[in-house]
């Protein structure tokens, strides 16, 4: 891959360029140039020119781009061409929310396992898959190689359990808990700190309101 | 108030800087150093500089900063010095989970009420709130003034019910839903897009096969 120096920034606005270009492709539209995308999506079109050019640029610009060549290419540069399987540890709500939502596997993402420290919930079944108790997850990776592991459980937990997903084959981490986890090099981790994303939003409230009173 | 020009990436850290400040005053530590705090958090101390001086600063560099005084200023910079009342709109799993999450209480969000299409979840409750019809919404905000919405449901829902959530006193909205939201100036959004950060560990996964199989 020839990916190598491009920042997370721009890796983080391709998942919304995959969204409107899967909506325009819906909509029957075949090409697209970079300032009718720019009015869509509200960036400016040096954006979007600057960002495809990581990739080499997608296209001629005099045309436009063709709305389906880019939605699979950018679906591959995000590795959506093939299949990922997940498990989730914590099978709350929120886990529970994340077993059921489809989209995930309309992506490529397959959902493989829940396991709860709940003996309680063992055997409930989120999207036809049961839960199982932690003490089955070791034995369960080794027998069935998993490469994604989504921890929506509280931070003391998540931190103890890195070590063992990790040396059981996991590659991926995408972390709910509210913590910064350590992982070796080569085991990607993506956060989703909810309790950050409300602060920044409380911020953005309490400051409108600030220059507002003034 | 005088925080206008900070850029959102600044506003974004702040979050986590109170979160390792909080674990730094659970365990008593008084004062700590830009050095300590940026082994602590694996950023440069000059970046911890950098971003405290969009603040003023918050004391004297050689003798470090005070703990309580830097955590209390970034939580009043944040906005979680005063309560913010909260309702959820869609109560399947993602919104349960975010209701019972009490944490959120913890800093000062308010959780008033929780709204379904669904006729069939009327009246269970999530963390002793009621689930309610979505006809009662506009009703409820009219007779009870609440800040921020939070949104988990489909996005065609979603689009349809900013409006009305703004002119009934809405002044932020937490949106889970996949879609971009218009809102009228003064309204804040802050999105949570799952898949998107999906993608994202996806495409770092990927990444790192790609360049480690060269």
């Amino acid at each position: 891959m020839q990916n190598k120096g491009i920042s997370q920034a721009v890796i983080g606005r391709l998942p919304r360029y995959l969204r409107y270009l899967g909506d325009l492709r819906e909509n029957g539209v075949e090409r697209v140039s970079s300032q009718e995308l720019s009015a869509l999506m509200r960036v400016t079109a040096s954006q979007i020119r600057q960002d495809f050019n990581n990739f080499g640029g997608f296209g001629q610009q005099g045309y436009g781009y063709n709305v389906d060549y880019l939605y699979t290419e950018i679906s591959k540069i995000l590795g959506l061409d093939h299949e990922h399987s997940f498990i989730i540890i914590g099978a709350g709500n929120l886990g529970r929310a994340l077993g059921n939502y489809l989209n995930f596997e309309r992506r490529g993402f397959i959902f493989k396992g829940i396991f709860d420290m709940n003996p309680e919930l063992e055997g409930i079944e989120v999207r036809g898959v049961k839960i199982r108790r932690i003490e089955e997850l070791e034995g369960f990776l080794k027998e069935n190689p998993v490469e994604i592991a989504v921890l929506t459980i509280p931070k003391t937990g998540a931190v103890g359990l890195v070590d063992m997903l990790v040396s059981n084959g996991i590659r991926g981490i995408w972390n709910f808990a509210h913590v910064d986890l350590d992982v070796p090099k080569g085991v990607q981790v993506e956060n989703v700190h909810l309790s950050d994303s409300l602060m920044k939003l409380s911020y953005n409230i309490s400051r409108y309101n600030g220059s507002k009173k003034k």
